[in-house]
């Protein structure tokens, strides 16, 4: 179970290790996108994603004994580099397993923080980080599927509804589903009136359909420029709350990914990931549930993003 | 005279016009510029820089019979975008003579707004705005040298102290001097212990030396990445200001430029032009007259970059 106490109890575990990150408000872009636009800039934070949160709640939530072992985990890249922070913090060996279609930028800041990077298919990486935690007996850290990871990442929530009191929705990318079963557990608990809207890309769609079914389905493996959002099925753990909790996912087309980038760039002079600038791609495609009087925080989830990746735009 | 309460007057005049622009704390930043590290984000601004703030500070304030018959200013870019937007909202016609080397988005920015556009050489620009207004009737827009220019300006100084009331240092880029006599103005006044600090081109050193010198000195045309930092003379009117209350001003070489604007965009996720990433430069050049402990402010002036020139970098 997850409930407000875990992620006010992350909050002070994991306060003087990470950044409150800015709220940041956008006015130049309210026309273009038909609300009035806010960002929470996740991008900003340390190792430049929220996960670190969840990394770090997690770890500091173990027993040292078998911290000391060192820890696995498979990642599509700013996961990773927020456990192997959080390992050199800790003095433990970390390995981290990542698809072969990990961008540079993000392989390289795992390791230059001195761990271990293993790369396999992206369907594989499931059972590599099983086999490397039974041979060597490091424990699994998880990207999403674990309520102390999910604690970890809702901290974001109780910061946003402290540095934006009068927001009425937030709009959070969706992967494995971590972040947003997270937020949308503290947001809920402190002002249910807020809406939480998730956005996938539409050729990953797990969240939506296995909402619409009723159950947790794997949908089939593709490309996405939206390279953190590439989980085939919602967790175990974060399905239900997201059913519960959450108001609306939405789907977003690539063509809308690139231009949700290049907006918040060259409009909103902000540097994002392709899978943070998907909200801003879906209110570009017209299609997030929102009013035009409404506040809406879009949760910019990350920003490791090369110079080559900024130069293919 | 430039005085607190015409900045103050400015203020409530442009007020429903122009953006109250975040403050954006970047910790991430702190290490490698030796301070703490916040940001005015003038680049968020309607029309991408602090010159509109000036240019409708000073057209909101001429006579009716004046302002119809028109308006000519001479811009290396981003005043004439200020000025041909307030043009568009006074209904009035705009020409805008720029340098031959203006970057094109500034030029696009010009046109789309309806203005007229003259290009000439850049030594040329003041004699070919005199024509223009003798030819015409229009009023010239100087873009620094004039007191409700600074006025306008300065409200950026004005909002910085209360959105961030335990700033230490604000850095600002130097071109004429119009923000900087602004600034200063309205900061010295609240707020005399606030450090301001000048930051020009090392190519176009036309403020350090005049001070040195202790007259206007005219330097020598030079090429410079900083393309809105460009005026070879302090301008008339400016000069005594800065003289009086500007506690620094230091150089940046081109490469600095170059790196604070990379800095800025990768480490900060912030796009500035390479203008307004100037006083990043400077710090990262180690130049800064700022301590470790100190609260510093960076004016970013503008973000009219095109995207030929972020590939550029």
């Amino acid at each position: 179970m997850l409930k407000l106490d875990n992620i006010q109890a992350a909050k002070m575990k994991i306060a003087s290790y990470i950044y409150e990150t800015p709220i940041i408000r956008l006015q130049g872009l309210d026309e273009l996108l038909h609300c009035n636009v806010s960002l929470k800039a996740e991008n900003m934070q340390k190792t430049n994603s929220f996960k670190l949160r969840g990394a770090l709640t997690k770890m500091l939530s173990m027993p040292l004994e078998q911290l000391q072992q060192g820890v696995v985990a498979a990642s599509s890249g700013n996961h990773g580099i927020g456990v192997s922070f959080a390992a050199k913090l800790l003095n433990i060996p970390a390995t981290i397993v990542l698809p072969d279609t990990a961008p540079p930028i993000k392989i390289e800041g795992i390791r230059a923080l001195g761990a271990n990077v293993i790369q396999c298919k992206l369907a594989e990486r499931q059972g590599v980080t099983e086999k490397l935690s039974l041979e060597h007996g490091y424990a699994i850290i998880h990207p999403y599927d674990d309520y102390d990871i999910m604690a970890g990442q809702g901290t974001v929530g109780l910061e946003i509804l402290q540095q934006l009191p009068h927001v009425d929705a937030i709009v959070v990318p969706i992967g494995g589903g971590g972040l947003i079963s997270g937020v949308a557990t503290a947001v809920k608990a402190m002002a249910p009136h807020v809406k939480i809207i998730g956005v996938e890309p539409t050729v990953v769609p797990r969240y939506s359909e296995s909402l619409q079914a009723g159950e947790r389905l794997l949908v089939k493996e593709q490309k996405s420029l939206a390279d953190a959002l590439l989980p085939l099925q919602p967790g175990e753990r974060n399905f239900p709350i997201v059913e519960k909790l959450v108001d609306a996912i939405v789907r977003v087309d690539e063509a809308s990914i690139v231009s949700g980038m290049k907006t918040l760039l060259l409009n909103g002079k902000i540097l994002a990931e392709p899978s943070s600038a998907i909200g801003i791609g879906a209110a570009l495609q017209g299609i997030l549930p929102v009013a035009k009087s409404d506040h809406v925080c879009f949760l910019i989830s990350g920003g490791n993003v090369g110079f080559n990746q900024i130069q293919s735009l």
